[in-house]
């Protein structure tokens, strides 16, 4: 089979001829038919995370058909189109993964390939109304939204809300989400086209960080925040506490921004605010994500597709951040 | 009667003979019998509060006899000893206080007097097995650390909590609460004294904060903690990340060391932290408070004694933060 392969850190992926995987016990064998990038995958590409094992097929984001299945799996499941969870041995906690929890995609052979073997209890059934590259977009993001915007934001119907980084896939993910359910949101950007993309897909409005006053803006024309949404932290993160209203909730899924400074704990405390960390989401998430998207006929934006073959230049496209929406790999037989 | 009045700031303050209140409707009237001292008194007389309104009575914390009642209060409130929840117009929302919340004592006049007219909502019958003084060590403190504790922390029996500052009266409270229901407690201290003082009282350990490695220390030792109670805030606050178990909650009730840096996104996503602001508590939390301090028969520990006519020398000592445990004062007929 054909595999994208992350041979050594800073190099490019490089396509080679992979032997196809035989499906172990409670496995199913997936040929895939599209797979999505993530900045996950760029990361490891940059070395940014510790304990890279390389060679390794990278990818997170699959959607294929159950060709085969190994022992100790219902015959049912061949011949479904199925969209992978990319996360692996979550545990019991629902609060926190395990310390065996990985994502898929290294070190465990990922998606960027045209099969791959995962647990038969990793595949679910994709929403019919999505199209192979629409599903594809969905896991990674779309979990990782779903958990921070409802299990752990708490997120309810007409709430007001903040997503930062909007055209990211986990910020543009809990966009569709939250319009799904009438909340009022309002999203920031260092890209202006960006916020106006976010508005015509029903973003309130938008406001650009590198105004240095961004939140008063906001605060101006907007009034304050139940909710916010933020996958960067950095400098910026201080001012979701002022935008807060009393008893609000800001979640954080990720730090591309650095360290957290300047947080004031006596706004923390006098407006009684919660601050919750979020990181991907189990298989009852995931679940209910996809019956989420199904009720709600939430089709992600796709920004780009690109032939398996092309993926560095996926990884291109979005290593110059000028993307809005999933970049999407096809993968043929 | 006698007050201790507030008339500027950075003064001492002054005992003055004031008019004995009248209760209007829906209040009663208390002759007080103790009060004690917080941090609160001491910042106001120093105004490190916006909108300091004077002369004012301080105190919010108060022990004493129903002597009078106003018009729509049931008369069986009369002659009760009761204490003050210094909590009023918390509002209607369980999570935040109103806009009308204020702490008694500044605007409205407090405790440092010998009566006081306050809603007989805000009263409940003392702890039977407590004395007035240690009644009157409960009301601000008490209140304080049990919902950070119970509320907003959600401590669960056996789990292992960490408290900063203590010796203070909410850090000492939080203490005494965890200690009653089977918690594993550890503590920090700028003071080796307070720390040993803790563990005399049952904390498992304690480390000197002015020991720039205390975090890895406390790990060492211990381990990791499911929660941890701060005052404080400023450049330690980090280190309750590090030191935090994964799905692990950090409640934050005070900043006296002022604002939050370095705080890791990736330590707050990855283990799917929860940092929870919390201030005083409402009606529901009091009572429940004293519930919990009657089934457990705990005694607030007192730091010492003062007649309300030396409360200047009490200030001092509180300035001088060389108390461990309440500066309880002695209200005489």
């Amino acid at each position: 089979m054909k595999a994208a392969v992350l041979e050594a850190l800073n190099n490019e992926l490089k396509i080679t001829e992979r032997e196809k995987p035989v499906p172990g016990s409670g496995e199913v064998l997936v040929r895939l038919t599209a797979a999505a990038i993530n900045h996950r995958d760029l990361f490891i590409q940059q070395g940014k995370y510790a304990g890279i094992a390389l060679p390794c097929i990278l990818g997170s984001d699959g959607v294929g058909l159950v060709e085969d299945i190994g022992p100790n799996v219902g015959v049912g499941l061949i011949g479904q189109r199925v969209l992978i969870n990319p996360s692996l041995d979550w545990g019991e906690h629902e609060a926190f993964q395990s310390r065996k929890f990985r994502v898929l995609g290294m070190p465990d052979d990922g998606t960027f390939a045209q099969y791959i073997c995962i647990a038969a209890d990793n595949v679910f059934q994709a929403p019919a109304h999505l199209s192979d590259e629409e599903a594809a977009a969905l896991p990674l993001a779309g979990l990782t939204a779903y958990r921070a915007l409802f299990r752990k934001g708490g997120f309810k119907r007409g709430e007001r809300v903040f997503i930062t980084g909007i055209g990211g896939g986990v910020a543009l993910m809990a966009l569709q989400f939250a319009l799904a359910v009438d909340a009022q949101v309002c999203v920031s950007s260092a890209s202006a086209r960006k916020i106006e993309k976010a508005v015509s897909l029903g973003a309130n409005g938008g406001v650009l960080y590198t105004n240095s006053e961004w939140h008063k803006k906001l605060l101006n024309n907007f009034g304050h925040f139940d909710l916010s949404i933020d996958g960067t932290g950095g400098d910026l993160f201080a001012r979701l506490l002022e935008i807060a209203a009393p008893g609000g909730r800001i979640v954080n899924y990720g730090g591309t921004a650095g360290p957290v400074n300047q947080l004031s704990p006596q706004r923390l405390f006098w407006k009684q605010l919660v601050i919750k960390g979020s990181t991907m989401g189990n298989a009852e998430d995931f679940k209910n994500m996809l019956a989420f998207v199904s009720e709600h006929a939430i089709r992600p934006v796709i920004d780009s597709l690109f032939p398996l073959e092309d993926i560095n230049q996926a990884f291109k496209r979005m290593h110059e951040a000028q993307h809005f929406g999933k970049i999407v790999l096809r993968i043929s037989e």
